[in-house]
């Protein structure tokens, strides 16, 4: 009864399928930015490119840790396969935490990002595995809904 | 090598204990949370009661969604051991993301957010067990951080 309301009113997330990958003899952290389902829900512009923006906070100075992936147009299943690398110790990555966001520019040039997953590598393991997974997308259009309702 | 560099400057950062169930009998989502610890790397004053603020997102008008802590001063760990609860299908369930953020208030009464964890639910299993984890806080000051190195 509760499934088919919610099912009715829900349009579905948007989902970006991640892997990860701690190699540790070269202390490598490797992430495979593999597909983005349902982009309809983001209501992206659809003559306009996006892309995935993957970023590895808190940034340390003296490492790359914000990787972007090719633009490509708005369709129901975007696949990227594009892989980003990282040296860093084991230690030093499980305090990391992984933002994956999927921006597209502004006609005046800002970055604009409207969706985003957040990973916490706090138990991000030593195997030589890749480990793949589906995340949900939050809109950040949601963030200031919980401001609103502060005010109640 | 690598490894004692990176420890070095890595000032260690929070951690959010929180556990999860869902019960397929009763469509009842439970969130546990359990302890917040090195509230330090947080640099919240040391006065000022902090709480966590816990959303299920995006969140159904017709759902209680939002859900809060009691206050407690910050220390080196923090037991909060609070239990929040509400019902939804698993499909439903499924397509939400969990945003937990460290939050105080001003002294002009508004709620200020420092950091946060922010979990898929799209995985979230119909197991009777209660599935317990550490996830990492993410500060809200280095989200502007990616934005000073687009400039580059």
């Amino acid at each position: 009864l509760l499934g088919s309301y919610e099912d009715r009113l829900a349009p579905g997330c948007s989902q970006v399928q991640l892997g990860f990958r701690y190699e540790s003899r070269d202390q490598r952290f490797t992430i495979y930015v593999m597909q983005l389902s349902n982009c309809s829900a983001l209501c992206l512009p659809a003559d306009q490119k996006m892309y995935l923006r993957v970023a590895v906070l808190p940034c340390m100075e003296a490492t790359r840790c914000l990787f972007r992936t090719r633009g490509s147009l708005p369709q129901d299943l975007v696949e990227f396969n594009e892989v980003f690398g990282m040296q860093i110790s084991h230690s030093a990555l499980r305090q990391k935490t992984l933002r994956v966001d999927v921006c597209n520019n502004s006609k005046s040039g800002h970055e604009e990002c409207v969706a985003g997953a957040q990973i916490s590598l706090a138990d991000v393991s030593c195997s030589e595995d890749r480990c793949t997974k589906w995340y949900n997308l939050l809109s950040r259009a949601y963030m200031p809904d919980i401001k609103s309702k502060d005010k109640e």
